[in-house]
């Protein structure tokens, strides 16, 4: 921990540390991502990874907007946060208690309530279309009837910084509207996302200077200028203690604010780590890379690779010069020890890396070369031609070492697959349509030919295409072999395109997984697509069958 | 104009604008990405392509460390920039005339060289092994010798805000060190990209106020906090008048500054709208979303949607009541207008935005209906329906207009396919290994049976895959439409697996165009991937029918 040791140092442990409040809205807020729609169970999953982090509330949505969002307060999990629902103040015309649309806010019977209310006047006259004093006393109605109903009360104050810089007297009004009526927290809102991390940290001193007491003020940040993580820090600094955002960042246009870069800043980093107890603990935050990549899992996305902290970059060392350093002391480039946040070191493979990282490599897949063997030299030939024909072996570290293994001359001949045909084809069936794949597999095993045949379809009847046939076919009779392989299991199956158009290349990755946990990655290419999963398969099941015939001790 | 405009009224406009420097490293820094390999012709193309922009300075690499860098100098293209050559200071134990290292970078004949220079005593003794006074020997020597070949010099002051806190008189003695032997310009790096933006910005002040001007001081983050765009703006904030990044922030682990974000904010945002000029105009800066995007093809990386300025999402509105406001008046929740930066406003259908956004999607595709219309409603659902098992109409618009015809009773039928069959071998072919793709389709047009073949093989004789040929026997022989099929041809082809592991679901979005210009995307879903491939074939063709032969006049 010498990395993040440094950073303890800063201020003296004596200070007593202030309480800042971490306010999670990937459910609500993060729902506005172009793309994202969250079923009630991907929200209760998602609920449960951030109480398990430890954030402070986590909002589930608003009540009565759409379906998935009422039912998921109908069936919420039982946390430790502090669930809260989201809605709006009141409407002009009608009374709090008269409200249908607040009504069912209040309805999904949260201990919180955040209502976003205009601060903004030019949003009050034009959006609206009230007057300003009407838009005050929605703000004072509201929270009061959400006081009144036993609930802790928030207003987000939407556009507060566009609105401050307009008419500064009407938006701190706004706030003291709610203030006065007993809410807990005033939420600052950049909603447009255009204001500077300094303009932020100037208003933020002064609304603390007006009177609105810093820890009942929250912060609220969009990343329309990349600007998220570093204007909701510059409102901590100026005094805020409660600071909102979202898992990966997600959130309308650009996203909100980062929770999983701004947490480990808070906890890791000074003058937050000395300064702040958060609800977060250390040991937590070693889960913070995973709860990320969990939720892109959810949502199906690649995860970025060069994500602060999370990201599988985020601690990788490609320069030779900084990959050599790193070798005798992680801190000459490294701000924190990736461990902290449940990361890892990746020293990858490349002509600017060297022999170095290709010896660190071969390692950790239990291949032993002495520094100088010209083999050494062969095998990054071999992996930079292989690199500029669309291999890609920075993940797909078993393909990677059968190749290493092949110059050693260590790649031992199991099988040879003499010839394949898969065929899908797609005819009327009864009153519809339906496909069905089929494949054929040769193989060559102890001198004997086999053939095996399989098809496509799984036990509901459905056909899973090509590869699904060609990966049973292939797995079906391997004589000696087969208790090996019926051991292992496809867990993922990647594509990519990396030519466009008619001259299309195929990339693809496939990750398998076997009884003893082992999980493992291969990598096929080519402009056909079988023929690429075909050889993405056939690595699988070499590196497998290396593995559990003990040929991998050398 | 008149969201960029607001921008516009914050300082007097009589005030004399300070000159800003950008320098671009994309081709060094940002080649240390993880997966990032250019070749010459791509370093070149992005070159130029900054050149376009008016970026100030180019770096294009370090002579002499890789064949491709030395190649690119060699053939470097024309630029009104200034190109900037990568290089070390001088080793210890020889003098900078006789340092081969060094004289590669000179070698190289560029305007500009950039020596990085370390200035933190610990990396001093630990990484270099060499005493503090020798360090400070050889920046001086090396500075002297660039400049001495009539060269711009800069210094790179490596780990310079870590060292600065460890021994600041030292860190300090590095710049005034170069400075003193007539480099043009220190630029404090954030290696590792751990300082905070506060801090950045109050070390950068103390730096000026310890002697070295604000105008030769230029400032290089990296993102390993989500602070690289913040920290360089904090670095302005406090005098410095060059900033060091990169397009679509490449760079080592989390990347550098993203010049992408920095430059529009740097040209629309307060202060620095007023305060600056750069080398870039408002014109130019209409081509940075392009510039952005062209990189990623280049990378064959997916565009990030969330990007600020320049993602796809970045002038996206999702939700309900933003949608219904921004028609009303952009500016409620756009900081900028999206075409000052070569960007357009996107308001996706989805079950927050409802029927007004619907109704103008179809008003795109010449589809017109009355608000009110149940058809309306019936769309939704079916678009819902489809979205929920993997379909994706935000880019598919082709198939989007294809659904709603349906729905209104608009699509015609021009022929039925009532079969196919596509068979991929592999087997021995001579000495090595061939694999072979064939197709069969069988089409109903105007009542008769046409059965069409084709195999896979390019003019090469390399085998494309079975989409391949599957699209050339679709299109091979459909009658009376014969003519208007064989003015289109595929121009791009995506795959995305939307379900991992063994219960796969293959989503294809295919981008088709014709003689006249027109591009169009289409989608196919299916666990068989060659079904989803033709789904979205059919639906290219049908789209360019019901263009071709009018059938889209209502």
């Amino acid at each position: 921990m010498s990395a993040g040791g440094e950073e303890d140092g800063g201020l003296p442990e004596a200070e007593a540390k202030q309480r800042l409040y971490l306010y999670d809205t990937t459910l609500r807020d993060g729902q506005q991502t172009q793309g994202v729609q969250f079923s009630t169970a991907e929200k209760r999953q998602i609920a449960l990874a951030l109480d398990a982090l430890g954030v402070d509330y986590v909002e589930g949505g608003w009540p009565g907007a759409n379906p998935t969002d009422s039912e998921f307060f109908a069936q919420a999990p039982a946390l430790t946060a502090r669930l809260a629902a989201f809605g709006m103040t009141k409407r002009a015309g009608r009374s709090a208690e008269n409200d249908d649309v607040l009504a069912a806010v209040l309805d999904a019977g949260t201990p919180v309530v955040c209502l976003v209310g205009k601060t903004h006047e030019f949003h009050v006259t034009t959006a609206l279309g009230v007057m300003l004093e009407e838009n005050l006393e929605a703000i004072r109605a509201s929270v009061a009837h959400v006081v009144a109903k036993g609930r802790e009360a928030l207003l987000d104050a939407e556009h507060f910084f566009d609105g401050y810089r307009a008419n500064p007297s009407y938006a701190l009004d706004c706030l003291r509207a709610a203030v006065g009526e007993g809410a807990r927290w005033v939420v600052l809102c950049d909603t447009n996302g255009g204001t500077m991390p300094a303009d932020i940290g100037r208003i933020t001193a002064e609304v603390i200077a007006a009177g609105i007491p810093g820890d009942h003020l929250g912060i609220h940040c969009h990343d329309d200028t990349g600007n998220a993580v570093a204007g909701s820090l510059a409102a901590i600094d100026a005094g805020a203690r409660q600071v909102q955002g979202t898992l990966n960042g997600l959130g309308e246009r650009c996203g909100n604010a980062n929770l999983t870069t701004l947490i480990p800043t808070l906890l890791l980093k000074q003058p937050y780590a000395t300064r702040f107890d958060t609800g977060v603990t250390r040991e937590a935050l070693k889960g913070i890379t995973r709860t990320s990549r969990m939720l892109d899992d959810i949502l199906n996305r690649v995860p970025r690779r060069a994500a602060a902290y999370v990201g599988a970059s985020a601690f990788a060392h490609k320069a030779g010069l900084h990959a050599s350093a790193i070798l005798k002391d992680p801190t000459t480039y490294e701000h924190i020890e990736p461990g902290l946040v449940g990361n890892a070191r990746v020293i990858p493979m490349s002509n600017q890396a060297g022999q170095s990282n290709l010896r660190a490599r071969l390692t950790a897949a239990g291949l032993t070369v002495a520094p100088g063997d010209p083999r050494l030299g062969r095998i990054l030939e071999v992996v930079k031609a292989r690199e500029d024909q669309g291999y890609a072996y920075d993940s797909a570290q078993a393909s990677f070492e059968l190749i290493a293994r092949a110059e050693l001359g260590q790649l031992p001949q199991f099988f040879e697959v003499k010839r394949y045909r898969v065929t899908v084809e797609r005819r009327r069936s009864g009153a519809g349509m339906m496909t069905l794949s089929e494949a054929v597999v040769v193989v060559l095993i102890d001198g004997k030919r086999v053939l095996s045949v399989s098809e496509s379809l799984d036990e509901a009847g459905t056909d899973r295409g090509p590869v699904n046939a060609l990966a049973k076919a292939l797995a079906k009779d391997l004589g000696p072999w087969q208790s090996i392989i019926d051991d292992m299991h496809l867990v993922d199956f990647k594509v990519r395109i990396t030519q466009g158009g008619t001259e299309a290349v195929t990339r693809v990755i496939i990750d398998s997984e076997d009884s003893q946990g082992r999980r493992w990655s291969t990598v096929g290419v080519s402009p056909n697509i079988v023929d690429a999963s075909f050889e993405a398969l056939l690595d699988a099941i070499n590196w497998k069958l290396i593995r559990d015939t003990g040929k991998d001790e050398t």
